[in-house]
C-alpha cells in the first residue's frame, strides 16, 4: 500500500472506500443472513476476512483501504491521512455499507421474504449471542478495535518491510477478532458495519446502535494515539 | 501476473484456460459431491477458492487466468484481453469444465453409482438449497460476479504495487462469494461451472441452465463497464 | 524455489526432504488420528495443506519441497532434478514420513491405547470411508496426482512471476484434493503418506497398500510427461 | 523479517514482544472461552495462527516476533539473537500473555460471570480434552515445539528467498499445531501461553503448569540446538 506517487484524487479514493465496505458489508451480512443460520458462524467470520482481504488488494493502493470509520480516525490521529479526508470517507463508508444492506434486502424482497437484521446487527444483551451485557460489550469493541487498528498501522508502516502482505493480514485479523467477538456482540468494530443492519433492524437494535459507533471509534482513536509511543515513528 | 515479455501462444493460452477451469469444476463439484453430503457446504466454498488460486498461480502467467466465460468478457470489455481470444477463451473453459465433471461422473461410474449432479447443479426453486426464487437468484447472481470481475481488475490493475497476490485474492473472492451465494443457488458466478453438471442432472436443472448463463455474463459486462469509471484508467 | 546458486550438498537435501515428509505425515495423520473424532475431515484437509505449506517455506529452498516420491518423479521426468537425486528422495521421504508416524504411536503408547492407524490409512471397498470400490480409488488417485503435480511444475516454473508463493499454492492445492479425496480413499497422492500407517494398521490395510504406491506414482510420471507439451519450456 | 540495519532499541522490541503476545493469548483463550463452546476446536486453531500471523507482520521486524519463550531460547541457541534479550523477551511475553488473560476476565467479570479458564487451559489428565497422560503430553509438547521452533528457524533463514512469507508461515504452522494437539493438552508449545490461565484457573492447572513450562522450553532448546547440524548455516 506503500505509495510513492501522488495520491488519486478524492473521488476516486471515495469510490474505493463505498467499493471496499460494500463488500466488508456484502460479505459478513451475507453470510450470517444466509449460510449461518445451517452452518455456524465460523463462515461468517472468514467470509468478511476475506472480504476486506479482497477489497484492499482489489483498491487498496486508490484509498488506502480503510473500510471502516474506527480505522480512518487512528489513521488521521496516527498522521497517516489528513483530517481533511476524515468526513469523506466516513460518509462514503456509510454509503457503501449501507448499499450492500439494500442489496441484500433487495434479494430478500424479490425472493417474497424480509430478512431477519436483527439477527445479524450488532447489541447487547438480549441481541448479544451470548448474553453479554452492556458494559461487557462496550470495553471488548474498545479494545478489540485498538488491537486491529493497531495491527493495521503496524503492518501499513514505512519501516515494514512486507507491505504486500497488510491486505492479507488486516483482513485476516478481522477474521479473528470474530473468532472472538461474535459471541460476545456479533462483532462490531466498525460503525459502517453496525449502521444500515441496525437501522434497518427496527427500533430495538436502532436503539442500541450509539454503542457501536462509539466504541469502535475510541478503540480506533486510542490506537491511533499509541502507535507512535509503543513502535515507533516508522513513517 | 504482469506479462512484460509477448503473450505465449494461443494454444497454449487455451490449455492454460482449460486446465484452470478443470481445477474449478473438479474442485466445487468433486467437494460437494463427495464432501459436503458429511461435512456441509464450507469445505465446498474453501475448495473452489483454492482450486481457482492455485490454478491461477499455476498457470495464470499464460492465460491470465480466467477460467470463466464471464471474467473474460469483463476483460474484453475493460480492453485488459482483445475481442479475438473470447470465443476461443469460452470454447476451452467449456471443454475444461465439462472434462472435469465427466471425470467425476467416470469416478462414480467405476463405484456402480451414478452421481447426484442434481443436488450440486445451480438452480432457482426446488433447486435453490433454501428455495431461493427465479428473480432473487437472477439478481444475486448479476451482483456477486459484478463484484467478482471488479476485484479480479483491480488486483490485477497495472497500478497494484501487489500484482503477485492477484490469484490468492481472486481464489479467495470466490470462496467469499460461495460463503453468501451458496444457500441462494449453489452459487455460479461462472457459466462453465454450471454448464456440464446442468446438462447432465436432466432436463429439470437444464431448464434453469439459461439463468446461470445470462446472470453471470451480465456481471462480467457490467463489470468491465464500470471498472474503469469507478477506480481510473491503470493499465 | 529459483535457485540461482549452486544447489547444497546431498545430505542436507536428504534431511530437509525426511523433515518436510515427518512434516506432512504427520500434520495429516495427528489430525486425523486426535481432531477428526470430534470434528470431523476438514480440519484434516487443512492440517495436511498447511504442514506442507510450513515445511516448503522452511526447507524448500535446500531440496526443492517435494517430500512426496510421486512429485520426485514428476520432477525427474520433466527434467527439473537429475534422476540420480530420485532413489535418495525416496528413501528419505519414507524415512520421514515413517519416523512421523512412529512418534505419533509413540505418543498412544505413552497413553496407554494403541492408535487406530486403520481408520487414517488408505484404502478402498471397507476401508474407504465412502464405500469406494477399487478402481474408483486407482482413477481417482491417478488423476488427483496428475493435477496436483502439475500444479506443483506450473508453480515452480522459471517463467512464473510469482515463485514466492509456490508454497502457499502447492499447500492449499493439497488441501483442496484432500476437501474432494478423503471421502473416495482417505487422499494419498503421496505413497510416503501411505506407507508406514498402512504397514502400522495390519494386514488388511498392508495387502491394498499397492494402490497407493503405484496410482500416485502413476500420476505423477503422466504430470512430469504432459507439463512441457502442455504449458511449453518454462525453465 | 530480514533487517538490514540495526536492530530497534530494546525497549521498543518489548513492546513489540508484548503486543504480539497479547494477541496470541487474547485470540486462542477468546475463541477457547467464547466460540468453542458452540463451534468446537477448528475455530480455536485458526484463531491462534491468524493472532501470530498478524501479530508477526505488525512487529514481526521490530522484535523478530518470537511472541513465545520457547522461541527465543530457540532462537538464543541458534545464534540468532543475544543471549542478554532472552530474559527482558521472557518477562515481555509473560506481561503480554498475563495482560491478555486479565482482559479476557474483564470482560466476562463485567458481565457477571467468572469464566471457566480451567477449561482454556493447559492440562494432562482430566485437564486434557481426550484424557492423555502426563508422559503423552510431556513427549507430544517436546515435538511439537521442537518442529515448530525449527520451522521458525527455517522460514527466518537468511538464505531464505521468501523472507516476506514468515509471518504466514509461522502463523499456520501453529494452526497446524493446534489441529493435532488440541486434543491432546489442549496445545501450548508456549510457556506465556499457558501461564496467566494456568494460574487463574485455580490449584489444579497450576499443579500441572510446569510441565508447559518445561516441555516447550526443551523443544525449543533442541531446535535451536538441531537447525545448524540438519539445515546448514544459512544465516
Amino acid at each position: 500500500m506503500a505509495d510513492v506517487t501522488a495520491p488519486p484524487p478524492l473521488l476516486r479514493r471515495l469510490a474505493a472506500e463505498a467499493f471496499g465496505t460494500y463488500l466488508l458489508v456484502f460479505s459478513v451480512l451475507g453470510a450470517a443472513l444466509f449460510f449461518a443460520p445451517d452452518y455456524g458462524a465460523l463462515p461468517v467470520a472468514l467470509s468478511i476476512g476475506i472480504g476486506v482481504l479482497t477489497a484492499a488488494y482489489a483498491v487498496g493502493s486508490i484509498s488506502g483501504g480503510h473500510f471502516n470509520p474506527a480505522v480512518t480516525l487512528g489513521a488521521a490521529v496516527a498522521g497517516r491521512v489528513g483530517w481533511g479526508v476524515v468526513l469523506p470517507y466516513w460518509v462514503a463508508q456509510l454509503f457503501g455499507g449501507t448499499l450492500a444492506s439494500l442489496t441484500l434486502g433487495l434479494v430478500g424482497l424479490l425472493n417474497g421474504k424480509s430478512l431477519d437484521f436483527a439477527a445479524v446487527s450488532n447489541g447487547y444483551g438480549e441481541h448479544s449471542p451470548s448474553d453479554f451485557g452492556l458494559w461487557a460489550v462496550f470495553v471488548a469493541e474498545i479494545v478489540a478495535t485498538l488491537f486491529f487498528v493497531l495491527i493495521i498501522l503496524g503492518v501499513t508502516s514505512a519501516g515494514s518491510s512486507t507491505s504486500g502482505f497488510a491486505p492479507l493480514a488486516i483482513g485476516l485479523a478481522l477474521t479473528m477478532f470474530h473468532l472472538v467477538m461474535i459471541p460476545i456482540s456479533n462483532a462490531s468494530l466498525n460503525p459502517a458495519r453496525s449502521f444500515a443492519p441496525g437501522v434497518l433492524a427496527g427500533p430495538d437494535t436502532l436503539a442500541q446502535l450509539w454503542v457501536f459507533l462509539v466504541a469502535p471509534l475510541i478503540g480506533g482513536l486510542l490506537a491511533g494515539a499509541l502507535h507512535r509511543p509503543l513502535f515507533g515513528d516508522r513513517r
